[in-house]
Parts: structure tokens; sequence; C-alpha cells
């Protein structure tokens, strides 16, 4: 554990060394300086932060980030030295006074609502929706960006594991290793735990976030033991009485003995692999855990383990389990169940029958649904490479776009409907029915009344006319708080855990046919009718007539 | 420009930061104490990081990382915090003397191979090869795979835009709003850079690497302008002269005498979009680019741009060009570049036809493919999401295997081959034909001679026994140096240009085909003759003779 002020510093440091006002696209600063340049100073603009489609073919996604984005605020500032490497990106013929400017810049007149971290979101809805002078909240477009979008992103292929494997499977982030960078590790390790891990095996980020951390032993273990001879301790303490044993030869024992009864021949298990895992029973008689696929996981692996764990049993120590790396999962664990079942009853040592099966060998969505369907004794699954670089789809679309500037709304117009922003400072709100689900997401304008509880809100599709419907509410979620105010966070940010426990908590209000992995029904996020007729006006005096000829 | 003295600073806050000692899996630890527990202190093992297939369905791979790597083993030590925190994952039992042990450990003992940073490579060939006391080396393990694996993949992919894209346009990286969180963008910036990229909008990542920055601005920018009433201020200075024009009058005018020409109409291109560009072009005169898609390409974006552009050209400045993010890029770069072509004989410019034509929407490997087919008229393209993620394949599977343990070579079995890994010490050596390309590489025991220049090679298939071949090289070039040894790097590293440069002549060596975008001819990794023996021998030793029953 890390003393407060551990963590503090290290923060510092790390907030200092990356998230950064220069950790940004250098357009934003070019468009400052012509901002600055044209007197546009005091333009005040709104921006809303927002996805167009929901990541993995699914139909939610889960909003995180927003704590990194309060500490990126806190600290923005430039350096002397940022201003410096500025200067030196931009024309000779740049004004030095903006460089003052620049200096000089606080966010003391932005203002940011945002979706409490954690919630289930859906597209259109605004995450954040930043306000403030023009060309400040224009600088801050792509570190927030950045900071949102892969955090959401982990933290929704993260629940979407956690829905395909049920609630009573342990599940562990075992990725760092194929993450893309050293802090997209971390970041997938965080947000992993939010979406609903239970741990992971990356030490660091178990130390700076405090989320529990989990390992054994690798294929190399195993293989650094060539024989018995490699052995050279061999005894261990009875749990209760200290009395001294030699594991070996009660392991070798019970090798013999069980043998017959799970199929294997000893003969042909590896005595190195034995020798590996005697050494590990040793190291930690409380957590034996082995990695059973180094040779044959039925005839090497499984009888090695059982014996040291028969051995283990007769000095009070419980092994942990076993963890398959390779092979058919859903019939390795199957069998492996029936061996461990078995020697339950021939032994009556009822908890060996419910001893942990970890798999890990790259899992993905698909896998865990599969496994399902096949039936499988799988208790954990290790997951790595296609949970943290979300191999499926390994970027969500979150965009930046002005609604509003000087009062005035502001449509971007395209081709694609879907493309097209809805303009002007907008509310959320989640309207729930009497069974506690939620129905429907509802845009306004800011200068409308909430939807108000048991009576009729008229809920329209954004671009299509005729798709309308009359919603009763039964409780009614506004979805946005404000987060940043006068310069500083103005509403208690959740710890972590709190976080996760509100990603289930949200989930819980979704209907499952929305949640399922296959062909889900989307989630309808509708606008006012005020609103409806506010975007489309807008559109009409926009667009310009085409001409045929 | 930072100063050596920033930069060192703050890559030690970065180094403290993240890449550290805990940024590991768990069970490397874990490992570690049962290592420690079962006397295994002074087991001295060769571990190999290596691949097993190039990633993009390519056949190269570009090795990078190498220095990140030797900035974490020239800081690798755990400080009191760490000790402090792995004792409270680890349980009470844990003899203490251990983390004596841990906190004293050096890298004095280790000794690393590595291939050159930025050389092409392929499967089974060891990017690097780690060699030391067994704890040690495994301790090393996940970290080294973070900093090599990403590193690698994201040099390849860019090396793969370049060679589609050519050598005469210009490649940007665009896509940290979409990166694996804010240090991957750092390291999407700095390998696409060298890959092969000729800049990035990431500042942060321009800073601290000194890569050459670019941008200019967004839609925002464009849309913050309503009408011509926006703009403030409409003069500037002729370069030359310093006479003050109205550059709005100026544009106009412009405006009205080439709309008929370019086929737009005066009335239907917005003003807020001139507004806009004339105020950029006020800030930015000598470095004048626009944005063209906000409204309509054709009948507003282009007429807009010009009008500014020629407007620039009467005060003796030259704009650069154009920035389309939308829409049809074959068809509009063509209809752009006739526009700047009959623009340029009408007013007898002729650079105007030259202006750049930038494309940046959602662009790939195979958007750059298809545009070269349909033929396009782009200079430049500026990247996201699909280069910084590597969409295609967003981890590269490298794996650091035990190949050697006290003197004896170690195999690991698999029913795959391809998963078998190839055991003992070994050298590689890259075969060059007459003609300068590379033939083949081919791993040896490192007892053997190198293969020497005008002498037969007997190449082998590591696992197909009938596929052999002799190859005469006209150059034999080792692939490892040793970097590591003695607790310190002992060879020089390159700059960043250096491993740049070593790229782009790395690849010149490899025959197009096995370069090509389709269907590329694999390129062969081979092994001795005694490698061969030596494999099969152990493979054979340690394989169980099956049972048929």
């Amino acid at each position: 554990m890390m003393s407060d002020d551990d963590c503090k510093t290290w923060c510092q440091l790390r907030q200092n060394a990356v998230v950064q006002p220069l950790l940004t696209d250098l357009y934003q600063i070019t468009m400052a300086y012509a901002y600055w340049k044209s007197g546009k100073t005091n333009d005040y603009a709104v921006f809303d932060l927002f996805f167009r489609k929901n990541p993995f073919q699914g139909e939610f996604t889960i909003f995180a980030g927003l704590e990194e984005c309060i500490k990126f605020l806190e600290k923005f500032q430039y350096s002397n030295s940022d201003i410096k490497y500025i200067k030196s990106t931009m024309p000779a013929s740049v004004d030095p006074a903006f460089f003052d400017y620049l200096k000089n810049i606080n966010l003391n007149d932005v203002t940011i609502y945002a979706m409490q971290e954690g919630s289930v979101t859906f597209p259109r809805i605004p995450l954040l929706r930043v306000e403030g002078p023009l060309i400040i909240v224009q600088l801050l477009e792509t570190t927030l960006l950045t900071l949102v979008n892969y955090a959401s992103l982990m933290a929704t292929n993260a629940a979407r594991y956690r829905l395909v494997a049920g609630k009573n499977i342990t599940l562990l982030e075992f990725g760092l290793r194929r993450a893309q960078g050293p802090d997209g590790g971390l970041s997938a390790s965080k947000y992993s735990y939010v979406g609903g891990f239970d741990g992971t095996s990356n030490v660091l980020a178990g130390k700076l976030f405090n989320i529990p951390v989990s390992g054994t032993h690798a294929h190399s273990y195993i293989t650094s033991f060539i024989s018995i001879d490699d052995l050279q301790a061999k005894t261990l303490a009875h749990k209760q009485t200290g009395e001294v044993f030699d594991l070996l030869e009660l392991a070798s024992k019970y090798r013999d003995a069980i043998a017959e009864d799970i199929g294997g021949i000893v003969s042909e298990a590896s005595d190195g692999e034995l020798a590996a895992l005697i050494s590990y029973a040793i190291a930690f008689p409380e957590r034996f855990t082995a990695l059973v696929d180094t040779y044959d996981v039925k005839r090497s692996g499984i009888l090695n383990f059982c014996a040291v764990a028969l051995a283990l049993n007769d000095l009070d120590y419980k092994a942990i389990g076993i963890r398959l790396d390779s092979g058919d999962l859903a019939y390795l664990s199957n069998a492996t169940r029936d061996i461990f079942e078995k020697l339950a009853v021939k032994y009556n040592i009822p908890w060996f029958a419910q001893l942990t099966i970890v798999a890990s060998n790259d899992i993905n969505e698909e896998t865990i649904i599969s496994l399902n369907e096949q039936s499988h004794k799988i208790d954990c699954f290790g997951i790595g490479t296609h949970l943290v670089t979300c191999q499926r789809q390994p970027a969500l679309g979150c965009v930046y776009k002005m609604v509003e500037i000087n009062d005035q709304p502001r449509i971007k117009l395209s081709q694609e409907v879907g493309k097209i922003n809805i303009p002007g400072k907008k509310n959320a709100y989640r309207l729930y029915g009497a069974d506690g689900y939620a129905l429907i997401d509802i845009l306004q304008r800011s200068t409308e009344e909430a939807p108000q509880i048991k009576q009729k809100v008229l809920c329209r599709h954004p671009f299509q006319e005729s798709k309308r419907a009359y919603v009763i509410p039964t409780h009614v979620e506004p979805l946005h708080k404000v987060y940043w105010k006068n310069g500083k966070l103005c509403e208690p940010l959740p710890t972590l855990i709190q976080i996760r426990d509100r990603v289930q908590e949200s989930l819980k209000t979704l209907r499952n046919d929305h949640k399922r992995n296959l062909n889900p029904t989307p989630y309808k996020v509708a606008v006012s009718d005020n609103l409806y007729s506010f975007i489309h006006n807008l559109w009409l005096q926009n667009a310009p007539i085409g001409e045929l000829s």
C-alpha cells in the first residue's frame, strides 16, 4: 500500500509528465492564435463531447475518464518551457503578446457539465458539455478526448466481458505485455477494474490504484526444473503442528496412488514439472496454484498438481487450483473438475471438488460465450490482448463539437444524417418505467423544464419526423451535473470502487435485450418536440437549396 | 526546442512515473520468491524475446523500442515503497530476507544482445537475447515485452503506410485523440516518425522527441464565424512594401472573378467560411492552409480558399494549400487540382498549380491503395485512428521464452509446431545476394562459426526436414550486438533520426515482393544444419511416445 502522500507525489509526477496542456494537437494552438488575432478573446462557446456509435457492435457504452479530465483541468497551465517550444513551432510574424496571453490562461471562466463517471450512456448524449471562452475551451479539446476515449472504450469492453461471464466468475486482466505502451497498460488495468474485472496482474496498477493483484507462475518456471534433482528444498512444516514433512516423498506417494483414478501413467508425467510444483508449493503453501499445460495437461500437469495438492492437504494446507493456458478449455475444465470431484470423494476432502480452474488462453467475448454454450467448469478467466487492446474495435469515436457560440446555436451539416450534430445548449434526462428499467434518454433545450414524473413526455427521433412516442416516466434522472466551475471542481469525485459499483448499478437499469451480445435492441435517444423543431428550423436555414439540372 | 537538461529531467520523471520495475506482472515476483526459496539464485538462464508471426498479414516487422528498454534497465531498482507494496501482496509466511534480496538486485550480471533498432526483422529471430541470473532475467520479462511490442507494431504499421504512399507523399500522424491513453498517443507519434512519417499533430511529442509538428484549424474554427460581420480585422500588410490592404475587399473581388471559372456560385458560398479563412490568413499569411469541407467543398470551400489565396498573392504571400476531411477524396483532389491549374494559368502564377492538397478522412492502408488505383492529386495524408491504434491488428505477439538454463537447452513443446521455440543460445545472420537484397536469415548455435561470404551455407527449415537450400552469400550481416553488459550500456544508441533512417535503409534491402500489401512472399528464416539436428534431437528426447488404443 502506498501512502496518500506517495500517491499524490506520483500523480503529480505523472501529471507533469504526460497529461499536460501540450498533450494536444498543434491546430488547437494555431487556432488559438488566429482567434486571438481576430479579436475573438471574448467569444463564448459551448462544445459537446459525445460519440455517434456504441463500440463492439453493442448498444451501450460506459462513460469513464472523468477523474483524469478533472486532474488535467486542475493543473492546466503552460510552463515557460512550453511557451518557448510553442514559439519555436510558430512563424516569426506571430505577435509576441499572444504568448503572454497563453501563459496567463486559466480555467476560471470554464464550466463543465458531465455525466457521472461509470454511467451507462448512449450515442449523441453529451458525456461532457464544456462552456467558456472560445479559445480556452477549444484548447481543451484533444486532451479531453484522449482522456475519455480510451477510458470509456476499455470500461465498456470490460463490462461486456463481465456480462457474458456472469457474476460468479472471477475475471482478471492479464494484458500489460500486449498493451499499447506502458501507460496504455496502466489505463487498461484501471478501467478493466472499473468495468467489472476483479483484479489485474499489473503490479504498478495495483499499487497506484489499489486494485487487487494476482499471479502465480509462467511456463518458464516449470521448464526451469529439469528433473527431481533440481529440487534443493523438499520439506515443508505442517501448518498446525509445525512437524516437518518431506513434500516430495508425500507427493510421489500420492502420484502413484491416484494415477490410475485419473487415467494417468506416472512414467509419462514430467518429473521436472513435479519438482517445479513442489518448490512452488513450498514457497506458497497457502496459495498453491499450478500452471498445468507445460507438458501435457492430462498426462502430466493434473496428475502432478493433484499429487502436490493432496500432499499439502496432509500438512493442513488447502491448494487454490490450476491454470489452463492452452487446448480445449471446455473439455479440459470438465475433465479436470471430474478428477477433482473423484479425488474429493476418494480422500473425503470435499473442498477438493471446488478447486479453482483458471483459463487464460487468448480469451475474448466470443470464447466465453462459446464456452458457456458447451458448458465448462472454469471459475476464473485471465484475459489479456483482446481485452486491453480492445481488438474488436480499438478506438471509440468520441468527438468534440461546437454547438453554440455567443448564444447562437451552431449546426454542422453533413451528407450523412447521422453525422449532423444536435445544436444548442442541451440538458439530458433518462426516463424510467415502473419496473425500474430505463425507457429512453431525452435531450432538451437547456431552457426547457425537466420532464415530470407521471406526465406524458413527447419523445421524438432527432431526424425522422414520423418516429415519435409518448412516454410517462415513473422516475426522471437528470444526466448531467456541473463538475467544474470558477476554476475548480464543484462536485465530489467518487472513488474507483464507487465508480466500479456505479457501472454495475447503471447496467442493472438497462433491459437485457439492450445488453445481449448478439443483435442487441437499440436503446432510444430522443429529442423533445421543442428541440426537434429547433434543429429542423436551423437545418433548413443552413442547408443550401440544391438545383437539378 | 527543449534543452538537453530539460529533456533529461522530463525523461527521469517519466521513467520514475511509469516505466519502472513494478510495471510488471505479479507472477514475475511470485516466481522470483519461489526460485529464491528453492535455492535457484545462482541459476543462469537465457531468454529469447521474439514474435511468431508478422503483423497486418505482412511479411516483415520493424524492431523498435530498444532505447526505452535500455532506459528501463539503467534505472532498474525497487524503491522502498515498491518493496512495501510487494510485501502487502504476498502471504505473511514469505521469508523477509527475500525482500532484502529484491531490494539489492542489480543488473550487473545481465547481458543483453539485441538487433539494431529500426531493423527489418522476421518471425523467430530473437529481437533480444537476455542472459543472466534466472530470477533477474525473469523479472525483466513483462516490462521488456511491453516496451518492444507496441513500439515495433507501431513502427511497422507506419512503415507500411510509407510503402503504399510512396516517397513523395507527406505523411502526418493525427491520432492523439483516439490513441489508447495519453502515453499510447505519445508512443504512437514517436514510432510513426520512426516508421517513416514526416511529422505529427501531437505537440508534446514534438517537444519531447524533436519531431516536426503540423496543424492548422478544425471545422469549429470555420463555424465560429457566422457571417462577414464576425470579421473584426480585415487588413494585412504587403510582405515586401508594408502597404496595408483590405484583405476582405481583395478576396471578395477575386471570389466574384473566379466563381465562373471554377463552376461555383458566389451566393451559394458561405460568408462565414470566407470570414474564417480571411482571419486565418491574417494570422498566418505565410502558412495559409484551409479546411475546405465544412459546408461544401466545391460550392463553397474551394471558392473561398482560392479567393483568399489569390488575395494573399497580391500581397506577395504564397498560400500552402487545402485540407479535405470528407467526401470522395480521389474525385475532389482531382477536381481541386484542375481548379488550381486553371487559376495558375489565368493569373500567371505557376506555383498555384502546385498548392498542397492534404486528405485526412479516416485513412488507412487500403484507402491509400484504392486512391492510388483511382489516381488522385493528394500531396499529404493526415492519418489518425487506424494508424495509432493499429486497427487491423492492435497487438504484436512478442513472447519471452527460456531457451537455456545452466547451460542446458530448454524446448517448450506444443501441439502446434509453429509454437515450438528454438532451444539454446543462438546467433542470427542475414545473408545477402550479389544484388544487395537479403536472401534469408539463418539461426545458428552460438558455438558455430559465422557463415562466410562466397561459401555454401546449408539453410534448413526449422521443422520441415525436406525443406533445405544452399545459399552462397555475397555479404553476411550478424544481426545481434551486445547492448548491455556489466550493468551498463555498451553500444552507442542511435538518435531517433538515425533509427528512422535505419528503417528505410533496412527496408531497401528487402525485395519488393516481400513488402507488397497483397499476398506478399514470405521471407525465409532458416536454421543451420547443426541447429536443425540439435532441435530435433531435443524434441525427440522430450516428446513422450504416444499410445494408440
